[in-house]
């Protein structure tokens, strides 16, 4: 702990959304601590993202944790499925995707509280959104509720001392376009982040997958440029 | 799925309870899927133990995950501490012991979830005890009902075709003595598992830590030989 300054642990893929929590959980006074998962991602680059934006905000941690997803399930985020291209905003929006992880927000969040509770946090930060959350049944309001609610359960802090856990969700309602501009006040650099499921081994977005539509379309809709390099 | 048989997901520690709690699982007809945890524990002896049971009771398949649970807090379970020896039944019962791991349970659980979803079962069997607890909060009832509230609203299943995802605890509300009853009238071959936090390298038990006093407690209650070996 920094000063007065509370712990938070803070998910970090080194995406857009995951970078702006960051942004606004340092804001909001917190000492963070950053939690990034190798979970054999096709797009890898994005863990080399997460190292460069911890660092960027000077975290108090950086903890990147192996798990093998690849074991359970057949998610074209894992496995050697194609990830969908050029599919249109209609069609992102309907139903569960292929890049579909069984699990994954679970996972990641538990591996969170353990971190949690070892840091002395009483916080956590993730950046998932219900808006563009492209059918993920793990990044609605209703599931991070009933989480938070297990987790002031599960914990040693519950029995000992009273439980305080809170899930922070500060980008759960916004557009991309509305968190795009919010981390523009925060000053955050978006050439840091990589959101693109398929990008080259340099780590160029695509443009095509839906990660690459839906941040091409937000940062159309919020006037500012992208600085993303997409692949020529 | 075998025949008619639902599948179901039991965690299999390769300890007393775990492997009951399979004994349970297959009684009650269900098409098992082992899944066991390699997260740095001193007892890796107990890997191998579940390797054994696994395929003694000819589940239909069997995951082993390696998670390093040894970034997070410094349990007497992973890390280079002396784990107590040698307690009283008293002092097992109170608190919380050094050979807590954080968040431990809802870890497993989340992996049981992806698992479960993978292999379209509906049912997780886990052995925890609430009776022998030995102060762990994420052994308690009321954690495993908020557990499963939150994986009803987790998983694609709850999204496209209303969630019945059940956590069995068949071992929750029984004493030491008791679970090893039910386990030899289902045939349990206790000599397969291994309970020891501070096994030898061969897997013969300390006879002195808190898992293994409860652990002969049980026999001498239940009236049975205990089949453990221990260092002599």
């Amino acid at each position: 702990m920094q000063g007065d300054a509370k712990n938070a642990v803070v998910l970090l893929s080194g995406g857009l959304d995951s970078t702006t929590a960051l942004a606004i959980a340092v804001e909001e006074g917190f000492a963070c601590y950053a939690l990034t998962f190798d979970y054999g991602q096709r797009h890898r680059f994005e863990i080399e993202a997460a190292k460069r934006i911890a660092k960027a905000f000077v975290v108090q941690g950086h903890v990147i944790v192996n798990i093998d997803l690849r074991t359970f399930g057949t998610s074209a985020l894992t496995a050697d499925i194609d990830v969908p291209k050029n599919r249109s905003l209609h069609e992102i929006g309907e139903g569960i995707p292929v890049t579909y992880v069984p699990a994954r927000n679970t996972i990641f969040l538990s591996f969170a509280l353990a971190y949690a509770e070892t840091v002395g946090a009483e916080d956590i930060f993730i950046g998932i959104n219900a808006v563009d959350y492209s059918g993920y049944p793990d990044c609605r309001p209703e599931f991070i509720e009933a989480y938070q609610k297990m987790a002031r359960l599960a914990t040693r802090s519950d029995v000992e001392e009273g439980q305080k856990l809170t899930i922070h969700t500060p980008l759960i309602m916004l557009t991309k376009a509305q968190i795009i501009r919010k981390g523009m006040q925060l000053g955050v650099d978006y050439s840091l982040t990589s959101s693109c499921y398929d990008p080259s081994g340099d780590g160029d977005a695509c443009g095509h997958c839906d990660s690459c539509l839906l941040r091409k379309k937000g940062f159309t809709e919020a006037g500012v440029a992208d600085p993303t390099r997409y692949i020529v």
